[in-house]
């Protein structure tokens, strides 16, 4: 279309072919020159198409003009999420070390304030301290071959070291960053998965590590013949709750945990070591075992949630990103020991919504935005606080409902 | 502290004190009368302590007044996320009926598009239907007993229809929509987990039926003895991936299908019903279950989280809301059928987020928010195209990776 | 066939034409009117074509004509195996009461000895607890219907108490001892499940909830003319690990547990209560949970498949039966609490194996062979005693497997 | 004890002290020389003490003197199951290949039956194809560290290459021959599993694999001073069911297919291949996810239990054996395909039962007993075997399920 053809597209005439139907939602990018006006003639459009009146959504300080380019189409505003602020947080990690302040964006109320109740029982004990075991990002395309005496061909052929070689070199020639770490065949019948695994450095990766994989099907095609029947086959497995992730990991495996004297335990969480690990013992352990649930935690989600709000990441990561196992134990001299376990935390600090302005604040705010240095830095160090944070929260919870059954054993002792 | 004191404690005065540690972030509202004076302290104090600048998170136009009070603690600002719109959607449910925009809060690009490419897909073909089959909130206390005869003993006694109705009636009394339906006991060892199972009209209820169970723990406590170790015993079981939700449902259980005809498949999905079914069936049902998954689906969650965050949801809600299964089936006479079953989707149209300024322009876009007429129908029309929109995001993904296929093996025929 | 046509093939003959392909294997009883010479005919037969010598199978005193007609074709022969016993075991159940000496059927050395100990522990400490929660067996045809709007019409029909009150009346006309108590629907897309759960007294129940439900079927089909897809839809769910049993029971739903002093876990098990909790609580609870086990035990299956086979039960639902949760605790005054919880029990005294000369043998010893007055009270009280025994078990590899543990400590400091 | 005394404990003696409770069950071996006898003795015993009659377990031919070292304690006898053949079955596999007569021990009515016709189906349809992909058994024990700190230093150290040479030296110094192919570690918290990989060879292994752990675990005491928590940690994990075994594999990883011909499937199933596919899919595929089960088949169980009953496997291991995955697809041709994924199938032929005399003959019947020719390809040849079974298991009990829907479809369309 030509600049006069835009022209003669006046705001206000877009906005009524629009109306009328005769200009598509996705197509006013087109007609129209400015981001943000475009935005707004689709959210006109929308209030007379619909009888809607939008009092809230239009007001936003984000780059438009950014955001259309590498989040979101047929824009029409930004939602605003109240954001609070928990701790410090005391982190003893590789990559995290020294007091964090936990940016969490929610609109649960009572979260921040448990969180931040979390982080003054942790501080206050010497910190937590936090280990990443791996790092990688998958993707797992499937094919389908004629049966399984093919598809045992097949296999000993991705599994030749000079197959992998190749592999690796198409598929790095696709990145940057990113590396091949290995290739995972899986079988059921006549049917292959090949599970990619990548290092991706700071990116959570899933954008990366899909190019980098189709390239190597592409490979595949030409020499072996077999065409992927889908570039995604569930086994990578993204945003579904799994127990290959939980076993083998996704993202990063990270675990933080704490030693908070019994004292510490009395005076800031009303409670005792011993009853909070019989909660987690009949609550996380039992309860998620005869429930069938993949987490084994309190509320993992909610933390994890809140700051991936605040942070950029994708919120549907929340659902693996969560699925944590909770341990508390009573030490040998009465003290609590409390873990959480994160085998599949996928997240980023370049890429995706971490460039957002308000996103962006929060990441500095916990010195992590953009790449790191070394390279994979940035998103390890937020890894770790991740994971601290987790832990703030289930202390925090798991002793407010020991403190529930305390307060009542009590008050029943006291009749 | 009088009027006279807070006067006394200038915003600026305060800060210091903020910085220097005297006074704590979370006591900043009681010496600050000004709910978003006591926000900007709290950020600058933020910003001295950290060495940040923050650029962004400053712009907000929600009412922290009302935010501090239900959704956020230690507020510092509000995080902005793009949102767009697909659609409309034709949508043939029992309460959802009608074309509806979906909107979407995500940083995921392509997500809208693609969602909004599955929208027209199922309008062009007369829309989805969309059903609900159940609708419950449940809260499972767990306690411990001396043993199993006890534990004989206490499920019997939880069972006796008098007892069952005097726990409805002191739940009831702390609620004015909520309803008792049925109190499900489960068993391991000594360890007893009694399931509450509520109706909780147009909220989501967790807050309602946590009030509700503890008001019939009291009336356990004081008829049988018994207290509960944690008030939640996670067989409820919240924001974690399980197999009781997927299989006995919490939250609505909806169900969204619809009949695309061979010929709009080719047109609008550049894809043919075989295909699709093909990739469905090796990746979404094959592929989830060699990798042990709850999720038999492609991205439930993106769209499950982008319309979550758009309508104030609980984020950690996607854990279990997208645990869905897609199926994808050739008809008899050659057309694409497809359904999404969401059996633990947790919504509601009044309380948490909804009543936030920019959520709430989303809600009434979909004439959902508030209580509904009658009591419920609003958080049920509101989950029904919560599956409607699910439905159009797995069509549309599951077709792009089918037509991947395709172009690659016409390519190879065309060699 | 007439008497004088299998006059004329006598055995030699018979042999020759089997051996030649003339007559098949499953044919042969049809022209050798005695059961054993039949057998010995195809035991024969077998040699010849396999060029094989049988120097054992050919040694049985089951009552080959009965088993012929309820429990294996093509016989040529029978399997022996080894039958250890373990007790005396007390149990303080509802329908097992007093001292009972366990049949074990096993090949794997040590599993009986260990049993025995597990016995003598319990039975030292005043014997085991028993309670049945639950007693119910289920099938689960699948039907197809049009769409989710058909599924929601079939649904509400079919939770239509005149409805329900039919199909009882439908189902129970098949059988003279079954019960249908519920019909439980379940949705994916266009497909439906209806699980019907009966009580099947003495009988495991299989084949009588079968024919039961085949005949509601016929009801179905006639009065809503919806047409069962298969008559078992996979979440009856039989003979496959799956949380819809572990969660909701089938078969017997059974818990035992005791409390054996420190004193006795030190001279029988040589060990201590803490390091046996330890142990459970590491290996039983944290190792199943990250390994995504729906077993949360150490070897319930070799005792459920030991006293299977003894008892007459079918060997492939040693699956589900030993899917148990095993708890250890120490109890406020230092001693040992040990619970095993099995959800899924299917057993039964009458029909199957239970009429096999061995396997009566093995029931009688419990007193368990046959109908049980009143009905269904023997086949609780096995299950009781399967509970026992798995009970036995556990307290003794647990025990051994911390005792493993203490020893090296030991050692370890004494260098 | 001498001859002299043992001479003085005259059978009627020692079974009157039994009697009385002077001489323990598993005490009667030592005073009485002959097996044979300290088995009547028992079995006398028990029968006094009981007031029970034997009339059947006393009939046994197997080597009661053999079978005391190896299999069992506190002989009383023997069990016998009825025994049928099912076959011919062609099999072409990389170590199976021909006709092969399944012998399976059961009590389930039909079963023996079902399975024939399917053998019969596939061999006219030329054979299954069977091949195995991983062949492995895996024993973890569990440590419990200090802290993450630590756990790290732990797995960091373990993971070094030259730990792991000294590891598989200690390990191998146990067994003739067991290989340790890798050590995998897994975290919770402070707590590790080390997941040891080995080739057994023909032995199924766990035997081996824990003794060859156990000397590995001294090392590992000795030279980082960590001691087991327990020898087995449940990420073994052995006889439960796990998603860890089902995706990573533990024993043979095994897969059958085939392609039976539509008018086979006609003529001998009675059936069409598209009903069929279809049963698969809403019961197999779709029902075992909505019941959260971790097998996808119709009854491997069965199969799976006979075979090994046969054949001197461990019962207990059908849990694991039988989590199978079937896939029944409709060629481009409208013919069947139909596969089995076995991921965890323990087998060996040497060791266990295997040596008992019934089971040498089946053993013997499939040319499988003791170690192959080379090393392990007995067990491989025997697991092929197995899968091609289940698969003929799966065609004919799928078939009968569709062939009762087809049935009632044509009734309904003649009335």
């Amino acid at each position: 279309m030509s600049g006069k053809e835009k022209t003669e597209n006046d705001e206000k005439g877009v906005l009524q072919k629009v109306v009328a139907g005769e200009i598509a939602f996705r197509n006013i990018d087109k007609v129209v020159e400015d981001v943000d006006s475009a935005i707004a003639i689709r959210r006109n459009a929308l209030e007379e198409i619909t009888g809607t009146r939008f009092e809230n959504i239009q007001h936003y300080t984000l780059d438009a003009e950014a955001a259309t380019k590498r989040n979101i189409e047929n824009m029409i505003g930004a939602v605003q999420i109240p954001l609070g602020i928990a701790g410090p947080l005391k982190i003893n990690g590789e990559f995290a070390q020294g007091d964090f302040y936990l940016p969490l964006a929610t609109t649960e109320g009572a979260l921040v304030a448990s969180a931040n109740r979390g982080c003054s029982a942790i501080s206050s004990s010497g910190g937590t301290n936090v280990r990443i075991f791996q790092d990688v990002m998958t993707r797992a395309p499937v094919f389908k071959l004629a049966d399984v005496v093919q598809v045992k061909v097949f296999i000993d052929w991705i599994n030749m070291p000079e197959i992998f070689a190749q592999m690796k070199e198409k598929a790095e020639e696709t990145t940057r960053f990113g590396k091949l770490l290995a290739v995972e065949p899986y079988v059921t019948g006549n049917t292959v998965y090949l599970r990619f695994v990548f290092d991706t450095k700071d990116a959570m990766g899933m954008n990366m590590v899909t190019i980098a994989t189709e390239a190597v099907t592409h490979f595949i095609q030409d020499e072996f013949g077999a065409i992927p029947v889908s570039l995604s086959g569930n086994m990578c497995i993204d945003k579904k709750p799994a127990a290959i992730n939980t076993i083998l990991g996704r993202g990063k495996t990270v675990i933080a945990d704490t030693i908070i004297p019994a004292k510490i335990v009395s005076e800031k969480l009303k409670c005792n070591p011993k009853t909070m690990a019989d909660v987690n013992y009949r609550k996380n352990l039992l309860g998620s075992a005869r429930a069938g649930a993949l987490g084994f935690n309190a509320h993992a989600a909610n933390i994890v949630a809140a700051l991936f709000l605040a942070c950029g990441q994708d919120a549907a990561h929340v659902v693996e990103g969560s699925t944590a196992i909770t341990t508390i134990e009573v030490t040998s001299n009465g003290d609590l020991y409390c873990s959480v376990t994160l085998p599949a935390l996928p997240v980023g600090t370049v890429g995706g919504g971490t460039g957002l302005g308000t996103q962006k604040d929060c990441l500095n705010l916990l010195g992590v935005h953009g790449p790191g240095e070394p390279s994979g830095s940035n998103s390890k160090k937020f890894a770790e606080i991740v994971a601290a944070g987790v832990l703030a929260g289930e202390i925090s919870l798991i002793a407010a409902q020991a403190a529930g059954h305390l307060a009542r054993a009590h008050a029943e002792l006291g009749r």
